[in-house]
């Protein structure tokens, strides 16, 4: 006998996890298609040397990698914005510019599994590439919004900053030289606080003044609302720059759709990633803030550049649906509760199922959801314990020829021998 | 610069292949649904030992498998039953009985790449565990109907036959000590011709009469309804058993749903696989033969016997969506040809940012289909073919305060000031 197990960080999705997490796709789905956005799909094995472009990171170590049966040195994607950016390399010239893509796709790392994080789990990628404008950013910050929205989850806040002005920044205090391993410090802000990031841009700058300013500046937007940052950081660049107008632009067009209240200005953001060239994003949910950022991203204007000389401006955010999900479960959302699987359960007798297929046959023609209990034999309880495990709503019963209809939490009964008028009062 | 290449037998989906295969998913799912189906996932990776369980076949050469970096022996699933089988035996306690359920998702085999064959590829699989009767076979022989119907697919023929009657047979000329051979030998009937079949039955049971035997009943539905090849199957078994009897009960029900003419009996039809005791089927596009079965299954009564003692019966089939989707493209399928992205693009003019950013916002809003041409700076030309390249139908301007929408295959104009009336107009 050979045990029945999964992998450790590898978990079954049982119909009580999936129907919810199928639903939530869908809805995201959904609103990624309202505002234009089309599907794709990469393979989940690349070449080793695609996924892994210049390397050296922690990435590589997490990375599932092997040598394939020709030989071959091939990975298991750990993400879905490398094979898009190889993507974008080798179909540029095929797709419709600008190009707005969205994919809900598994990627995998071997890391160390934790609550709501697996070695296997679902993005939810969307990105529009091609333009380098205020317009473009707001579509994936609105979107964003939409996603949320359409969820339900009105309790949180977008904490939007803009990589280029964090830069001219660093510039205008003359530490530019040493951006990248002062963004991934300021990175850590809400894991390690306020005096160990000042203690590590100490470090890092070895100029208590200037590490000092880094910090005034990155907590710069604290009780402030979106424009007064904009106002503060301008000053403290020395400036108003095309950066800090585009940030004006977009707040202005946030104040326009009415959905400005969901957006702050946080200068901590800086995402640790190299390729972000402006905007940059992460959303927190309210009632449940330490699971992290549900929803990350910004703009990078060179992302393709390891595969292609093409210069493909873009922008675009990550949803963590696993985290998300672990999010809402513990925020007992509705939406994961809905597990129901049918409309309605039909159940018969021994002697009845002639009737009973050609019942359940016309029902789902009709569209309406409908289950056969197939065990007639059982005793009523067990037929009942099985609608009330999927959440059926109704049972259908024969009577004389009439279809017998039970609400199953009113206990309300309801005689017909119209099907129509089963469709009607069960949907 | 890396090369943006993928691996052999492995491909990107465009959003004109996506577009379309996502429609089918959808409407697969739809029914799956109506049926009272209910999703599950398992993880892509497993443990080498449980998807090879007795292992020793063709499968094991053309499967992925790594060790991790735990030093697991690890494998990527190579079809959704395997998993299921280990699903049931870890989950069945959990589970309400009868369940019923689907899976659509991508599985890998290392195999050489053909016509809608390849490396990586997507299966959707519905099964039926915890009933062994006919209302359970022709649950999912209805499936099988209703899953094609709603592809608008009519033009096609499930072949059914019984697998246990197939072994009554083999008992009744006394050569069931060699079923497997037989049965891996008649099931390349199709591929090989009825004389190479006969040859091999001669090499196997060493016996002209006996295989001359074997052959009458494999071709013993030739020209013959269904309920005429079941009596002759019955004479060629010397009487009726309960798996004929079953088949008449099924035929009786595809009858009463008036679905019947899409069946015929086949007693050529065994699938290879050893784990098959009832019912088995394959169905064939009329117009595309060539392509092979487009969906196969059987009943199993002890699929999860290698993982545990829990006897649990089963019966399903299996879409290859990726033949599916191959087949419909040669058969010009509308459905692979919907690759429409949006139901309304918006085109404005360099300072028409702020009505256009709003009008969008506020048709997402009511569900339309949106999108938004963010580059006002490129040429009419250019904005119309965008337009044409995603199949989007209509086409919004502004002028003087209104909405004015292009059907842009008749090029009729409406205005309008309401963002409803745009809705209407467009849905």
């Amino acid at each position: 006998m050979i045990d029945p197990i999964v992998l450790k960080g590898f978990r079954d999705s049982l119909p009580g996890e999936e129907i919810p997490k199928k639903n939530i796709e869908r809805k995201l789905e959904e609103v990624f298609e309202s505002f234009g956005f089309v599907p794709i799909d990469t393979p989940v094995l690349e070449y080793e040397s695609v996924l892994l472009g210049k390397g050296g990171g922690e990435t590589d170590k997490q990375i599932f990698h092997f040598e394939d049966n020709g030989g071959r040195k091939v990975a298991m994607r750990f993400d879905l914005t490398v094979p898009f950016a190889r993507f974008l390399a080798l179909h540029h010239a095929e797709l419709p510019i600008p190009f707005k893509r969205y994919h809900i796709a598994k990627a995998w790392r071997g890391e160390n599994p934790q609550k709501g994080r697996y070695r296997e789990f679902i993005q939810c990628d969307f990105d529009l590439v091609g333009v380098d404008n205020a317009e473009a950013d707001f579509e994936i910050l609105s979107l964003m919004y939409a996603s949320f929205n359409a969820l339900k989850i009105d309790n949180l806040k977008f904490h939007v900053a803009n990589r280029a002005l964090f830069n001219e920044f660093l510039e205008t205090i003359e530490v530019q030289d040493k951006s990248i391993e002062i963004l991934r410090t300021v990175d850590k802000l809400r894991k390690i606080g306020e005096e160990e990031v000042r203690r590590l841009l100490l470090e890092i700058t070895a100029d208590e003044n200037k590490s000092n300013k880094i910090v005034s500046f990155i907590t710069c937007g604290e009780n402030k609302d979106f424009i007064s940052t904009v106002d503060a950081i301008v000053s403290l660049i020395g400036g108003e720059t095309e950066n800090s107008l585009r940030m004006r632009k977009i707040y202005s067009y946030l104040k326009e759709t009415g959905i400005e209240k969901y957006y702050v200005y946080d200068p901590s953001i800086t995402r640790g990633l190299d390729y972000y060239t402006g905007i940059v994003y992460e959303t927190f949910l309210s009632d449940y803030e330490s699971i992290g950022s549900v929803c990350s991203g910004g703009r990078y204007n060179n992302l393709a550049s390891l595969y292609t000389k093409e210069v493909l401006p873009g922008v675009g955010a990550s949803i963590g649906l696993d985290r998300l999900l672990a999010a809402l479960t513990e925020l007992k959302s509705p939406l994961v509760k809905d597990t129901r699987s049918a409309d309605i359960l039909i159940l018969y007798k021994p002697q009845e199922e002639d009737i009973a297929i050609k019942c359940a046959f016309a029902l789902r023609m009709k569209g309406l959801k409908t289950d056969l209990y197939l065990l007639p034999q059982k005793k009523a309880k067990a037929q009942y314990e099985y609608a009330e495990r999927l959440s059926i709503p109704y049972a259908l019963t024969f009577k004389d020829g009439n279809f017998q209809i039970k609400n199953l939490s009113t206990r309300e009964m309801e005689e017909t021998s119209s099907l129509d008028k089963v469709v009607e009062l069960c949907r």
